[in-house]
């Protein structure tokens, strides 16, 4: 967005965004996401609401920011030997932390809170990273693969649009549904 | 969503709906979506502000509401008289409509309103009765066919999925890749 000014690490504005990031979470769980305003955010990170308002426009906008920060993966997926084996775990994990309660509601602020798609497109992004990994793994061990988009568009679109537009069928034998579908007879 | 009460066709509650949707749109296409409220659509249909929020709850629930309406289907699928060409100018025209400035408006506005899922889940029920057609009459031709959770996990998710969350590649080609990519040698 183009409201954001550059970020150095360490900065005082490094700085805003983590004390800000940090009230929103801890307010959300102290008194629940619908009670969350810009001034009581602010007063928490010890900043003027006029600082969030000027960064990220509205809330909606910061808590949108807040949930793709909580999207971030924190690890590179499991190495378990093979690109089956591998996928087949991530993406176990992925619909399992997407669909839970908490998942979802990051899902929806990140879209809400972004008209540019932006937060959007860095979910995605994140997504496709955690995918590389497993396939540049693949490539080592002389195993063939898919490229990103057909992982994308095979296994981690069906659970998305799920989670958002359908619900029903969102368990771990889904994802290893699609995963086998993708890979059939080719990951060996 | 509980809050709505049963719609009888030409029932009061019903013109109520009809005259807030319309306000709506004409509004949208006035002032722009931006500058819509409550009072100001509830002006516009010649029912209370208060008539709003007891039927609709506040404002994104009532977009939401407009955006699933204006994103129903309003005729059968074309029939072109093979699976693979009805299902490819299907998702050439669906991918058109829900890519276009307007469509991904609606998708927003139908998501965002949304706490329960409800409409979300009405949007997808349109592409699933769009695609029941389809499959029906490839069945009736005696083709095989593939199911309709098949075919909204290998075409309209991905579809949807870059829609929302990554751009580019949202052409009629890409629509045709995964209508050929689904079918393969099995639409003889």
């Amino acid at each position: 967005m183009s409201r954001k000014p550059m970020v150095r690490p360490g900065g005082r504005s490094a700085r805003v965004q983590q004390s800000v990031h940090q009230a929103v979470r801890d307010l959300t769980s102290e008194v629940g996401r619908d009670a969350l305003t810009v001034p009581l955010v602010a007063a928490r990170a010890g900043v003027t609401p006029s600082t969030i308002y000027r960064r990220w426009g509205d809330l909606q906008e910061l808590l949108s920011d807040v949930a793709v920060e909580r999207l971030r993966p924190d690890a590179p997926p499991a190495d378990h030997g093979d690109l089956a084996s591998d996928l087949t775990a991530w993406a176990e994990e992925f619909l399992e932390e997407m669909s839970s309660p908490p998942g979802r509601a990051y899902i929806r602020d990140a879209l809400l809170g972004d008209p540019d798609g932006t937060n959007a497109g860095q979910c995605s992004a994140y997504a496709a990273e955690q995918i590389d990994v497993i396939l540049d793994r693949a490539a080592a061990r002389g195993q063939r693969a898919p490229d990103v988009e057909t992982v994308l568009d095979r296994v981690v679109a069906p659970m998305m649009y799920r989670i958002l537009f359908r619900s029903g069928q969102l368990d771990a034998r889904y994802a290893r549904r699609l995963v086998t579908g993708l890979l059939g007879g080719q990951d060996s």
